[in-house]
């Protein structure tokens, strides 16, 4: 069972702190927790995102959604929509998606593909049956 | 606010699917959910964890713990001590740690990192402060 | 992630401590906890709110809804117009509103501003995305 | 019943935007949620706050811890000893305490009080019996 | 706050404690905890109920109402609908109601008024607004 | 199960409202809800309590325990011991207790019976094993 | 109450491993949490199911669906119909059902019979009044 | 995730529906739920059993611990050891037990097994890891 205390944490490379915040904080709606000059640190959903400044992380080239990614698979599907309404509101550029996925099996679930600045990938999902999320 | 109900959702290359179910499931206590072909998906710590199959990830050499890494901050000590109990009784192999991190700051955390068959770097980490695990 | 336990605690000045319970309980709905000669104490919404005894307090002209003031942002929306439906019925003085405010943008919602007998100014929100409501 | 979704909101002045996201984010551990030219807004513990910005609010003298004042009563005791803990690591500047309020009697609590850089006062307390907290 | 680990404990008389149980259990749906011979408890609507015998509790006439009664307010619509279709399927004996009462003021609520074999009083209600159901 | 919005609901006569306001309010701290020419409304212990004037509920000798009486059953000991404290504090007139009710039994509990204003008896208990408190 | 941190654990023979977690997982969607030579975990619908291996446990003819079966009670109908679509999806062998049980009473509800490949029986249901689904 | 509204059901025989109230209510503490000529239901630790009455089911000997049982699983360790003082003030027969399974691995846990008057068996447990209880 996922506790409400426990938190998630990613860690992904970021080649500049600022665009990292300009992306999750003022275009994901994530929140700022704290900053160092190495990193900065996000309470992502309720989870701990973290950025650690990499220099070599200067994006190049469309971003591959596959095998790396992250992101929340919402248990409502209004909370899908919202984060879709999110993406359109503040224009977040999309990588792939809104899709239906294994459409017509009980697995069947919508997903949307993001990148940030530094082509880190994520994906935002809603199952038709949530006890099937995993 | 982290609802009970919305899931984290990670995903990792393996470059092979039976030992990363040997070394989450029967390793780590995480529950496999689903397996298809080209990947497996887990309930890891109650979020969703999918190790997508993909050659190249045969692990070469010493993982790198950052910046790339993913796993749980506890909100409890007790549940960091069962991890590390866990950790010792089924042998998994440490890349560094239990060690203390800021330690003296209002942020002081015990974090552990270990590694799995595709050399992806998970981390487990308890706060002091709960509310600055972000 | 706010906690069911913790509670917020908010103190405003009043020129007179009988109406600020005929508002506050009679008018608003707020429950009376404590009560001393110079002070008294409510449970606002779950929250704590106090009314401290200050005879300068008088209201003195049109209350200014900023910078300061307090209130409650409700996670649903059905709780918002039950609210305005209680400012309905009870006859309470309505400063501005109720509005859209951020129209247009992810962070939309409604608003209504009132102001207590010593012109302590409230405002109770309802966002669309609750996610934005920080 | 205080609800989990429903939130708090209060709005204080600040003479300086980055003053203010240095103490809420950087000292007393609130995240920052969003920032506009003329206002900043925190997730404060759980709740909203929105700090206004109001060039009259240059602090000026002593704040005066009442009445006006706001903050947080911690239903455990532990999370108040946290508080003290943060406020020593981080230097934060007491106003007054920490004290214990109401000896002997049962809403006896212990209490701090803070000043913010527009000298706003904060007050964090903890109730022996949480039930008497209003 | 109304913890979810406290019960509420309510004790009344009976005349007879197979005619308590006919009632309370297979009547109106409480489960029998444990029975003794002076006494009959059940977990009614998740708080405690006692039946103490008392052989001058021998129902005399029609019950009062008021002033003494017990019972529960629902917290959702559908919850009150559903013990009036109990009510009905099992044919209890209504005293009074369904009804509404305080109509067209802030706490308007609906109610019925069921008595037991000993002429205790029940009392069902619910709210249009939870928040003035105190 | 105990839902955490149902209210449980009891109604008992008092002969003098501004008496059972002192009781209940300034005495046991439950809240005050609402007060009409001939009921006073409590939040007590988060269920609802209404004291309804019944000139005829003069108090006249000593109240009986049994069978009529209501009150909380504590789910953790410190709890039922916070209100012993708060009995002690404020000097609340105790009917008998505390006291160890079924002793050497797997139903052995801890019990407190006090009276208010109008000869309403209430009683507060704790079990040693709490799923054996129905 | 039903605590949500308790498992309930049932444990049933099965003939064969391999098809018990072909069913179990793989058909019903429960996750595989341990598995040994002599039997497998599942944490089926959040409870702990265990198959212990008995090789007299050879399916030999139709199962009966009394008096032994298990299942789970589903509190909204909404996850009844979910169960419904993932056996249809899924082409679960059904041995009765979907039916409507107790019809026109207070504890009517649907209910669908299940059964694995060593014919230990599952019972799904939703009743319309979740009070009465003990 | 086990959901909190959720209830697990198992269903067993008995051949005699007297015995088996006798032994689940007033022996291990579950609740009278409900009763008809051919079964009894009960709140059994939150979930819901149903002893069918079976005349075939008279015990025969020994009841086998393996493959058949069922039971809970308690979070908490004090909660088992509240089963054992009851299974100890009520003098249930124990079938085996209690018993440290699995010592020195991360899966170790407590245990006892009773049977029931119709040699249906039932298993308590309790993990040093819950996490590993599935």
């Amino acid at each position: 069972m996922r506790s409400t205390h426990d938190a998630f944490h990613v860690a992904v490379p970021t080649h500049n702190l600022d665009e990292a915040v300009r992306f999750y904080v003022f275009g994901l709606g994530a929140k700022l927790a704290r900053r160092y000059d190495d990193r900065v640190t996000f309470d992502f959903f309720g989870d701990q995102l973290v950025c650690h400044l990499d220099e070599s992380a200067v994006p190049d080239g469309e971003p591959a959604a596959y095998p790396r990614h992250f992101g929340v698979t919402f248990a409502r599907a209004e909370d899908f929509d919202r984060l879709l309404r999110l993406v359109e509101h503040r224009k977040l550029s999309v990588l792939s998606g809104p899709d239906t996925r294994f459409e017509g099996t009980a697995e069947q679930h919508r997903t949307i593909f993001l990148a940030d600045p530094s082509n880190n990938v994520l994906e935002f999902k809603h199952y038709e049956d949530p006890r099937l999320q995993y």
